[in-house]
C-alpha cells in the first residue's frame, strides 16, 4: 500500500488528461479544471437553493462536486461515446472501471479513510438534493465549453447539438429554485454575448424552453 | 451588471491561466488545476482532523481551497517574486488588485450573493483550523509541483530551494494532527519514489526535520 | 549590479512575453518579434519620409522601435484593457513600472551607459518625427496582427474594432509623407487579398478615410 | 509587383520560422526574435565603441543587425549544416537563395526603394566597423542561446561545442574594444551564474581565453 | 560509413518533419505519418484493381508507397511551392536534392543493400500500375488533408485550390479501376459529410467530373 | 455501412493518438508515426532475411508491420500497463477492443473486402517468418523511441527498463539472421553515438547478449 501520498501525486494526472481527447477545437479542457468549474457552478446553485429557504448539505455537495470525476484516472473518458462499442460492451467497460475504483482503494488508501473515499469515488448523481445539484453543475460547465466552441466560430454543428442537449438535461431538473434561477438570470445573459451564431443559438433556446 | 453569468465564464479565465508561467519545464499547471488540487488535499487534511477528534467546518474548509486564487483573473500572479520590485511596490500592486476584486463584487456579482463573493475572494489563511489547513495545503501542492520537476530530472536548484521552503513553512504548522500525519505517513513515501537526486532531497528533509 | 549580462540574458524574457495573452487565435505573437516588425515597419516609413525630402535621425528612429517594449520584462503588459481596473488603478499599475523600470537602470546598467539607456528605455512617443513614426509603425504592426485573424477567418468582431481603431490612429498622423503612402500604396494592396470578410473591412476603411 | 505591402506581411513569415528547428529542446527560437536580439546586441557593443571613442554610424550598423537574416524567408536556414551536403551542393544552394532574393526585390520592392533593400538584404558581415559588429553580436546571441540550454540542464555536448565555437569566433574580433569588454566585464558575469556543468564551461572558456 | 542505424535512426525525423510547414491550420502532418496514410491508400486501391482482374506487383507497390518522401529527410519539403523561386531555381533544388540522396546511399547504406535503397529512394510515380496507385494514393491524401480544413471551417479559400487540383489529377488516372471505384463509391460519401462549404464542394466536384 | 471512406478518414485518428500518452518527455509518437518506422525497419529485416538466402513473402510483412496498430483507433492504447488492472480485467478489456474491431469490419467494410480486412486487423504476431519480423521490428521501434529519450538525457530508470526488456524480447528471436544482424551491426553503432549514460547502456546489454 502506497498511501496517501499515491492519492496526492495522482492528482496531477488529472491536469494533464483531457476531456474527449481531440474534440473541443479551440479551448481543450483537462478534468482537474472541469473538477474544478463544477465545483465552483455547485457552490452557486448552492448558494441559491439556501436563500431560497432550502437546507443544503455542503460537505456532500463540495465533496460530489469535487471528486465526481476521480476515478477517469483510471481507464480514461471511457463514457465517451466511442464508435463500434455496443450497449453491452460499454456496460462491460463501466464494469472495469467500477472494479479498478474498488482494487484502488483496498490497495492504496489506508484503511481509517477507505469508507470516506469509497463514499468520494462511488457515483454522485443521486436523488438527494446535493446529487441533483452535481448532475445540473456538470451539465451546465458541458454547456459553457461547447458554448465557447460556437463563441469563438467553430462552425461544427456538433457544438449545437451538446448545447442542446445540455439545456434538455438541465430542464429536467426544474423543480429546483436554482435551475429556474439559472433559466431565468444567466442564460440570458450567455445569449447576450456577442457571436455569429446567435440566432440559430436563441432559436434552439426557445424551442427547448417552450414546453 | 452581468450577473452571474460573468462569473461562471470568467472560471475559464483560469483554466488558461498558468502558474509562475515559465517557471515549470516539464510540466505547467493552471490556476483552476491549483485550486482542484489544493481543494484535493485540503479535503484529506481535513479528514485526518476529524479522525484525530477535531471539529472541522466543512463549509468553510472546501469554500476557503477552491476560492483561495480566483482573484488572479483580475491582475495574474502578481505576488510571484518580480524582479526590480520593491516591499513598497509590491504592498501597491497588492492594493490595485484588492481594489479591482471589489469593483468586481460590486459590479457584477448580484446583491443578495454579494456578502458570500466578498468572503470567499478575501484573504483565506486567517487562524482558524481551517485557514490554517488552507496555508499547508496551499504547500503541499507547490511541494509536490518543484517534486514533480525534480523527479523527471530538471537540473535547476531553484526546485530544491522551492521543496525546502515549503517544508519550511508547513513545519510551522506542526501542531495540526495532518501536518504530523503528513510528516510520518505521507513525505516519508514521496522521498522513497525514484529519482536521481534522491540523497540530496532525503538530506535536505531531515536537516529541515531534525530542529 | 550584474551589469550588462543581465540585460543581454533579459532578452530573452521577451522572447516568451506573449503580447496580450490569450487574444490571438491563430498566431501569437511575442514581445520581440513585435519589436523586431516595428522596427522593420519605421525603416521603411523612414525611407519614405528621406525619399521625399525629410531629415530622419535614424540613429534615434532604430533606438526608439527597437526598445520601445523592453520595460515589459518587468511587470507584463499592464498597459492592456484589465476588468475591472479603474482609471485610478491604471495609472497607479503605470507609475509601478516606472518605478521598477528606474530601479532596473540603477542597479543594473553600468553608470557610464545609464544615460543611454535610461534614453532608450522611456517613452518614445514624443513629438519628433522619429517619435511619430514609431507611434504609427505601433498601430501599422497592430492593425497586420489583426489582419491575420480576420485573413484566416476568426469571425470575433474584436479584430474588427482593432482594425478599426488601428487605421484611426493613424489617420491622426495624416500630415506625414509616410502615412500618406501607407494609405494610397500599402493599405489597398492588403485590402486586396483573398479573404471571407473583404467586404466589411473595405467599408469600414472607405467609411475612416472619407472624413 | 505586391509593393512594401507583401514585404510588410512578410515580416510574420520570420515569426513562425524557427532557427535550426528540432535543435534546441528547451526553449525553440524565431527568425524574428533573433534579429531583434541580434540588434539589441549590436546596439550595446556600438555604446561601447563610442564611449571608447570610435566613431560608429549607427544607421549602418542598425540596418545590418535588424536585416541580417531577411532572406530565410525564402529558403529557410539553408546554410545549416544539412547531412550529406558536400562544399559543392553548399555553394549552389546559396546561389539559389541569392537569385531568389534578386527576384524577390526586382518583382516586390517599389523601384525608389530597391537601391536601399538590394543593400540590406546583401551579406552584412563585412570589414567595416559595423560589418565586424554584427559578426560579433550574431555569435553573442548563438552563445548565449547554447547557453540557455546548457544553463537548464541539457546534458547533449553539442550545446559545449556551440558554446566553444562562439567564443573562438568573438576571439578572432578582439582588436574591437568592445569585445575586449564583453570578454572582461559581460562573460565573467554569465559563467557566474548557477548551474551543474559549470567547473567545464569555466575550464573550455579559460583554455580558449588563454591563448 | 555509419550502416543501418543511421538509417533507422533518420526515421525519426520524419516523425518530426511537417509538410508544408505553416500551412494546415486545424492539424498538421508529419511526413512519417503522411506516408503512412499514403501506404493504407495504396494498399486499398490495390485490393481493388487485384478484385478486379489486374494483377498487383504487391511487393513493389508497398515499398514505393511507403518510401515515396524519405529523401525529404535530407533538404526539407523543397518541391513546396517557394515564392520567388523561377522554374530554373528548383531544378536546381531538385538536382541537390538528387545528389544528397545519392550521397547518402554510398556512404551509409552497406554495399549489399545499396542497390534495393537506390531503388526506393528514386521517383516512385512511373508508368507501370504500381506507380500510377502511389501517384494517385498521394492525390486521396492531399485531398483527405485539405478536406480536413474544410470541414472544421477553415474560411482560406486555398483548401478549395487543392481539393480541386488533386481531383484533377486523380481523373487523369481514370483508365484505373480504383479510381472509377474512388469516384464513384468513396467521394460522394466524403461528399456526404456534414460541413459548411458542403455546397461549393459538391459545385466543384460536380463541374470537374462532367468533363 | 459508410464503406471505405471512412476507413480512409478514420486514418486520420491515428495520426493524433499518441503511443502512451504523457510517457515520452522529449519526444512524442503517434501510432501512425511508429506504423510507418514499424514497417520501414521490417523492410530492413526482410532484406536481410532474403540476401542470407531465406524466403520472404513481401506482400504478408508489408502488411502485417503497416496494419498492426490500426484497431487501437477504437479504444486506445489498452494494453499499455494500466494501474489497479488486474490480469483479469486487461484480458476483458482485449475481448471488448476485439468485438469492437469485428463490429467495425461488419458494419464499415464493404463485403468483398472485409476478408482482407479481417486479415489485417487481427493479431499479426505468429509463428511465420513474416510474424516474427513484426514482432522483432515493433520491439526495434520501441528500443530507439527509449533511446531517443536516453540520449536526450531523460533521467527516468524507466527508459533504461525499456531498453533492457526491448533487447530481452529480441534476443529471444536470435535464430533469425536479421536478429543476427541486428545484434552485430546495428546495435553496435548505436552503443557508439554520443551520450552521458553510455557507460551503463553498454553495460546492461553486454549482459543481456552474454547469456
Amino acid at each position: 500500500m502506497m498511501g496517501m501520498h499515491e492519492y496526492i501525486q495522482g492528482l496531477t494526472n488529472l491536469e494533464t488528461l483531457n476531456r474527449a481527447p481531440g474534440f473541443f477545437k479551440y479551448q481543450e479542457h483537462t478534468v482537474a479544471a472541469h473538477s474544478f468549474k463544477v465545483a465552483e457552478i455547485a457552490q452557486l446553485l448552492g448558494d441559491i437553493e439556501e436563500e431560497r429557504g432550502q437546507s443544503v448539505n455542503w460537505q456532500r455537495l463540495y465533496e460530489k462536486a469535487l471528486n465526481h470525476d476521480y476515478t477517469e484516472r483510471f481507464i480514461g473518458d471511457i463514457k465517451t461515446p466511442v464508435k463500434y462499442a455496443t450497449h453491452e460492451l460499454r456496460k462491460q467497460l463501466a464494469g472495469v472501471e467500477a472494479t479498478m475504483t474498488q482494487n484502488f482503494i483496498d490497495n492504496e488508501i489506508p484503511e481509517f479513510l477507505q469508507k470516506r473515499y469509497a463514499r468520494r469515488l462511488s457515483e454522485g448523481k443521486d436523488d438527494t438534493l446535493e446529487g441533483q445539484i452535481l448532475s445540473v453543475s456538470d451539465k451546465i460547465d458541458l454547456l459553457y465549453e461547447s458554448f465557447g466552441e460556437i463563441q469563438k466560430g467553430n462552425p461544427q454543428t456538433v457544438y449545437l447539438d451538446i448545447f442542446r442537449e445540455s439545456i434538455t438535461t438541465i430542464i429536467r431538473f426544474k423543480e429546483l429554485n436554482s435551475v429556474q434561477y439559472f433559466l431565468s438570470d444567466i442564460l440570458p445573459d450567455l445569449l447576450n454575448e456577442e457571436f455569429t451564431d446567435k440566432q440559430r443559438l436563441v432559436a434552439i433556446t426557445q424551442e427547448l424552453l417552450k414546453d
